[in-house]
């Protein structure tokens, strides 16, 4: 059923994770078939968010397959509450934390699901990867 | 008609809510042959919305399908009175509320409405799903 | 000459309007073979706009072909003079106002015009509709 | 070459223009075969300029062939240094000016390049037009 | 190889830099029979970032193949921490620089590699270009 949602375009899911300082979040799906991908969309404060600068970092890979860091977003409860990302596009595996800052801090965004275009034609190859 | 639709791309409508404290609301249109998603736009307080944090959330589903809960927008009359969501696109059943704070708070964006890719061949569904 | 411009994709042309306290703007292209669209990106305060909070709404349809509000911007002098609207797309008619503060306020984006697919292939139907 | 740069897509290049108070600022590429657009990206403020309310002007034309003007961007050093546009397209030709405010004000963002779709099976026209 | 990337869409990697006062910062990857391209998303402060207003420029190349100079973005730990660029798209060579401040700032976005249309039918001419 790989072909099945390639003809139906990319399947959308709702994403959400909460970071606080030390609790670090991990977008990593399970392999399967499946190509997955984040749209990040906003970053924002809670309520309860002490009014720091809290600076937003996420761990992917570059083009070189290396571990890289990027900040997504610095924002803070009294001048900048959240901040639009405007359809971020990550590759698992990501990793997300707080560089600075105690939280709560707010990521949301879009899971995207597409058909692999690697593995689809290719039925058995889910039990070693 | 599914269809005709299909050929001629997602039709656009506008849509709006207001958020209170309590007072949720749901986006779930009817089950008919077609496939529906919010393409979000704006979170904007309104003239009589008080002069503390808002935090609007969301409740969807994930990649699982479990109910998972995710932040759209912190804002604020005084610092932050609206921001833009950039075409955070939401698959129903979604229920949006305010977490924290009394608004009222006003979320706008497009009602998109396509063709449903699994349904468009089958005329004779609509009686039981 | 309807398919030549859905050969030629889109047609862009800018579209800018000032809102002012009891001064509604309508948008609304009078009926030939195309479908216009309005693609919102900016809504920004002027020099001489006082310093209180404005409330951009829209009026259009919703998907049940009823009239709807949305508000598509709450935006300040003082704090935020401009705010990115991305790309909202409005299909006609639509009105715009102020719902609160006394202007002037700017709107800007593109104006979008396109082979109407209905109508691209039958010549006489300028006449009544 | 018309063809050929079509079956590229659209070429990417660096646009950006600095305004200062009787200081407009011209987009009118010299008439090729090709067809020429701004995205808008950013407008900013420079370290240099003075804490007023600056607001930046577009003249372009409407559907129907007349001048109009609209406002791209409202900001000030103090409180919005810089705004995001988005991808505002602009058709040339296109005048930048300060409405208000001495400046200097950024523009920046893409300057795209296309195969222009009446033109690329014509290869004798570019020596008159 | 040139082939199979086309058929399977842009490959998404994470870019980050950090900018200082004279830390200038050089987009230029190797030649490949590959196009890159930067899909810029975020411009952010640190938490030790000095409150002043820090400009971001890149330098570039225009329709004309000269080398120009753009603000990227101006921001202000205190009111602007980080400021959304929606996807400015940056064709490699390319130099990001702070015009002002002392830093650090921090860019990040997608770097995106497509099989280059100009090369993917020839094999051979990766030894002198």
């Amino acid at each position: 059923n790989g072909m099945e949602m390639d003809q139906l375009g990319p399947q959308n899911f709702l994403y959400g994770c909460e970071l606080k300082a030390g609790k670090d979040v991990t977008f990593n799906p399970e392999d399967d078939d499946f190509e997955h991908q984040l749209s990040l969309r906003m970053v924002c404060v809670d309520s309860s968010t002490k009014d720091e600068l809290h600076v937003v970092e996420v761990e992917g890979h570059n083009s070189e397959g290396q571990e890289v860091k990027a900040i997504l977003a610095t924002l803070n409860p009294s001048s900048l509450p959240s901040v639009c990302l405007g359809g971020f596009e990550i590759s698992p595996p990501a990793v997300f934390r707080l560089k600075s800052g105690s939280g709560p801090v707010h990521i949301s965004g879009q899971h995207l699901i597409m058909a692999d275009a690697d593995q689809s034609f290719d039925e058995d190859d889910d039990d070693e990867e």
